[in-house]
């Protein structure tokens, strides 16, 4: 008895860069899910090194040959956003213990706000478990190759941004 | 484009009795699975309270009105009693930090005997953090109360077992 | 031989603004102690959402039947403003490791400071484990619902703020 | 206003054997609490060094100058004991994060099993963070000196223990 | 101004048996000093599978043509089994926080009972972060394949322990 | 047969004041290798209480009797610094688990970067567990005193530049 509806999951972040360990991530996720939303969190708090707009495009070249991704952008709150798309499956990467209370803190605060939506967890692979986007960022910026972390395509942008 | 075939997970463990805190997790589960098995692992080596059976017919008692959901047992490698389920993803809740750090291992230790297997976790409600089945056996054996930690059929059993 | 001074401490923070979680734990010490002193830490460096005043008002509003509670401020340090109020023992709530580690460091570094002066913590329940101020703020700035994190006087004060 | 009662506080454990840990967390409790009751659980799966009695007569030489500490045993649940001797408030003393992990879930167990009854902790000194009862059984098994981890008394049985 | 002396090792630990985890840190360890000492701990109170004599063939295979390394066993203190080596030195590989916390423990205790005897630690590589013995074991004993967690020589070992 | 190389080893950090904590970690690594450099980062981002050449003379002070350290600055990353100095051993303490989350990123992203070049870590002493360089300018702007905390050069500097 197959369900009558499509399975869809959102994958909320800052992707500032992406990273071989988000993308990691990110398609091991597809095993699971039917339809899978990437959403760049709009935060104008956060000073960020890529606009929304760059990092939607580096995610649309690196999934450009997978039609079940789709990449957006939302402001406010998450669990507002994905009411909106319809959607009742939140789906984030573990890399640390750290990250693990954070993540854990926001996933009860999304179901205090909204019960019929859950968070689930994947363990990012022990061979990216070093990777975040500060990692990446600050390896890059201080003149060091990031080739074996990110993309080419992402490479090649935070490349070209460092010398602005 | 749904799927074309049926989503399903298997969520193992001892359930040695099966708690309120299992019970939220596996009810939840069911929002992003079709068909869920629960399987209870026969592991020699521990000493459990209740035997296989009497935890098989413990959870049908719990979930006797939710077709979708499977009670079985496997021995052996979780891997290969999903392989033969036909099954690509585990679901686990975790509770602490110190859970994390147990089903992270077991996590990466699956991936590399099968890749195209996942695990998923999903967090323990914040007021169930606390339950175990050891805390629930703990309790009952030194005359406490374990009503607001396992359900009726459980309680019951439990109680009849430390009369023997 | 009941001691023949009165048993005083001071929990001190930031409460901007306080939470349940906070409430739950204030309201557990007075169990411990006679006299209880919440004592806003007064520190330019923090960019706070509520001035000093509008939160001892806050509290004062909360806490308005409780003789046994009493609302201050300090500048400097937390062991300076202990000794001048005579108070021995402080207390702390504790929601996560995260949390543990920070309070941990520095309670070890008050004792270095005033040996005689000790603290001491408490576990915040777990239907509140997930509640810090920088939550609700976060929550209530991206337009979400606070009723279930904060009193209904917290609540008003950060709409009225927010609006601003 | 000093409270009419007095402000009593248990402080159950194995103490098997007592250490300078433990102590240093038993006399620093003293200055929040009027009676301390130091309370040996009597846990017959446990395999104990030294006896219950053998136990009991190590705390009282220890705190033989010390009126306002009590010694006692018990069996059955925590708050059981509690209840029997009208004390509203356990002391845990915690050196690690594993400790704390393990201590977070008893003591909201048992603010489940009676909510009246509440759990402070108090953090080991940074001197005193390696030290465990099984660590001091460990050293002296295997041939160390253990005359900087417990006091005299107790190095004298535990020598005597480890001849027989 | 090179030392005068040989700057020699001591990795202890049970071996039971060696993993690729462990000889990546051994391989590694041989970068920092001249002489390492793979010392195995003769633990009665331990039920292992190899036997001492097994454990050290195995790593004597392993190391075959290391002449650096060094391999032997030792019973009681590992502190008073350096200081008849006249070793200085201990190393630890670390997986998790969890081993970290227990390693920690006893670098604190060794260095309590001889201040001249210091441990360093190094972390495991992110590939291999997931490996234990024990999860070696367990994976062999319920017939799933151990051929990326440890050498052929140890697999082969393994897998004849398990047929008696 | 001893190394016919001198074992050099580099410990980098901030030193933004150098605490006892600090020089602890720092002396008891002299045991291990012949030749410490003690590497002060420039990072333009971080907001430090001193300047660069400030903090070289503070260490300069600490260690003048000690021919066996080096003082020196570098801007890059510390991998390329390592190389340009031809050493193959980064030393880092450790106080507590928050610690070696980042210290674990760190270590293997260094390793990413150049496999030849390792990292080990030294535990920090019990007694200065709690001793963070932000823990020490804290304490000295709310007025406490520092002096169990740092050297009497550090505690004149910070006193001094506090004064300003």
């Amino acid at each position: 008895m197959p369900k009558d509806h499509i399975n869809k999951a959102i994958c909320a972040g800052s992707f500032d860069p992406p990273s071989w360990g988000h993308i990691n991530i990110l398609q091991r996720t597809l095993n699971i899910v039917d339809h899978l939303i990437i959403a760049i969190g709009v935060n104008n708090a956060k000073d960020c090194t890529f606009t929304v707009e760059e990092r939607i495009k580096l995610l649309q070249d690196v999934f450009k040959d997978e039609p079940r991704i789709e990449i957006d952008s939302f402001s406010g709150l998450l669990i507002n956003y994905a009411e909106k798309k319809d959607v009742k499956t939140l789906i984030r990467g573990i890399r640390t213990m750290g990250d693990y209370e954070y993540e854990f803190q926001m996933a009860l605060t999304n179901r205090k706000l909204n019960p019929n939506i859950d968070t689930i967890f994947m363990v990012t692979e022990g061979k990216y478990s070093y990777l975040s986007s500060s990692i990446v960022k600050q390896v890059a910026s201080l003149g060091g190759s990031v080739h074996k972390m990110v993309p080419p395509n992402v490479e090649k942008a935070l490349m070209a941004k460092l010398k602005n």
